[in-house]
């Protein structure tokens, strides 16, 4: 569909329900809430169903639209395929009418879909949609859209941001979305993280001439840090930030002799291919897996597979 | 001077000598370049004086646009006040024709200037200007200007960034400058600063109902995670970033009992009024001293005049 036919096919409808993903992250949830602030705004019937997964941070903006209804028909944003839909969605597997959707991987599971895949999150395209119906664009659902947008680039980081982000951006400032915002999303972090991040920086271990890394975080450490769910966002990141490293791994306790691994790349290596050796997998340069044993031998078993893959494209 | 006026002023001379401030920053070294080079794109002969201060960063940014000649017209860029002019630029000191400045501050030093106080850097106003002048915005200018944007606003997460921030954002990424540039300048860190940042985490000293923290690095602790004077760049920002901080310290010691505090603020406590009690001073949320005394003792003197100025608004 094109956005001016996914405009008329939800002109046309009335009583939508929007559907998310697991763990639902600020792209996720702003343009759920966003697009059914909008289509309310055009006296349609609209909810989004509630995700018992969002974070503290996210879940009061949801509260407002919460709701369901039998009858309604199910749309889904920011979700790639069927198999990572909210927990609660099972009822509307097989049956979403429509997915608006960024991500290149989208599997096609929706009857329609509004797929546009160089936009850097699904708020952008929510934001698109919204012009193309006249929906209001105040400065609540500015803010919604703000944080959709900023979630998925790293406020403008990230190189998936392009021109048109910034210019979504430069707009949905115009309308009210107030810029403090990232003191929060993007400029504070709580202690407990700190203290983690802390932690894991004074684990790296590292190989390949110092272009590899690997950073371990123990259940001693999560206990000593009083780290909590939320804390553990994106942990991943923390040594994928030392300059000079191509491929960084992280090692997380969840058992006494079990492991939860993640192996980001860069320019090179292939953290797909990497974590398949393990039974894991995920896109080339961001990939997981699970390892048993001790750490040091796993550590090695990692160096080793990261050392044989090092000249691998990350595909 | 309108920058109407601002770009006939240039069209009408020849001969430029382009200035910066003393510890020149991304804004500072980009908007210099920037300028230089589009200069030339019309013909003008125009050079970059040298900043001996200039980092290993940004350094190479400005060699193609460095030299000097007697007769040259000095205008300077950035810099709010000859009292911070960079330390060779002496011979300059009253002599300055036009200054190119963001800073509502700005002390009027030169003969004429273009001041739009309401930028968030002085890249956005020589991109205004280059445009306005019809100088080529090729790759290289696009990219020396996405540089000054970027540094002065924290790659766009800074409260100073606007809808026009944003907007000449997407114009220099259109281009040509890298978004890739992001991952360099604000994504990586090197392996000495993150050591050192962690030493901070694990030394910080909440009080006032954990709405003030105390971070501090001693010279051991340099000397441990090997520090360079470049891994101290902006290290008041590692305590400030902690969630519900308000007033953040940093205590860094310069000699056997003496120690170089950093104080900031948010929206309340006078960082001005505390460092002023110890001989120092500068901004209401961001000011500096210097201590003498054992670490325990410094940090109990700060501590008690956090506290009596904790209600006064920051300026």
């Amino acid at each position: 569909m094109t956005r001016a036919e996914c405009a008329a096919w939800l002109r046309e409808r009335d009583g939508f329900l929007i559907l998310t993903h697991c763990r639902p992250d600020g792209d996720a949830l702003g343009s759920a809430a966003a697009l059914c602030r909008g289509l309310r705004s055009l006296g349609k019937q609209a909810f989004v169903l509630e995700n018992p997964e969002a974070n503290r941070r996210y879940a009061p903006l949801l509260l407002p639209y919460l709701g369901a209804a039998a009858g309604l028909i199910p749309i889904s944003v920011d979700l790639a395929d069927e198999g990572i839909l909210q927990r609660n969605g099972d009822p509307y597997r097989g049956q979403i009418a429509l997915s608006i959707d960024h991500h290149p991987s989208n599997s096609g599971y929706a009857a329609q879909r509004l797929l546009e895949a160089e936009r850097a999150s699904c708020g952008e395209i929510v934001y698109g949609l919204l012009r193309e119906l006249g929906a209001a664009l105040d400065r609540e659902t500015a803010t919604l859209l703000y944080i959709a947008v900023t979630t998925d680039t790293g406020c403008f980081r990230y190189k998936n941001t392009t021109p048109d982000t910034l210019r979504v951006g430069a707009a949905l400032l115009e309308l009210g979305a107030p810029i403090d915002l990232n003191r929060t999303l993007f400029m504070k972090k709580r202690p407990s993280r700190l203290k983690l991040e802390s932690v894991m920086i004074e684990s790296l271990d590292f190989f390949q001439n110092g272009e590899a890394c690997i950073a371990t975080v123990t259940l001693a450490d999560l206990e000593r840090c009083a780290v909590t769910e939320e804390d553990l966002e994106d942990i991943a990141a923390v040594s994928g930030q030392v300059e000079g490293v191509e491929t960084s791994i992280t090692v997380r306790q969840s058992g006494e002799k079990r492991w939860k691994i993640s192996v980001r790349t860069g320019e090179y290596g292939n953290a797909n291919a990497i974590c398949a050796e393990f039974g894991g997998g995920g896109h080339g340069m961001a990939s997981g897996c699970t390892l048993e044993g001790a750490l040091e031998e796993v550590k090695a078993r990692l160096k080793d597979a990261v050392c044989r893959h090092w000249h691998e494209a990350p595909v």
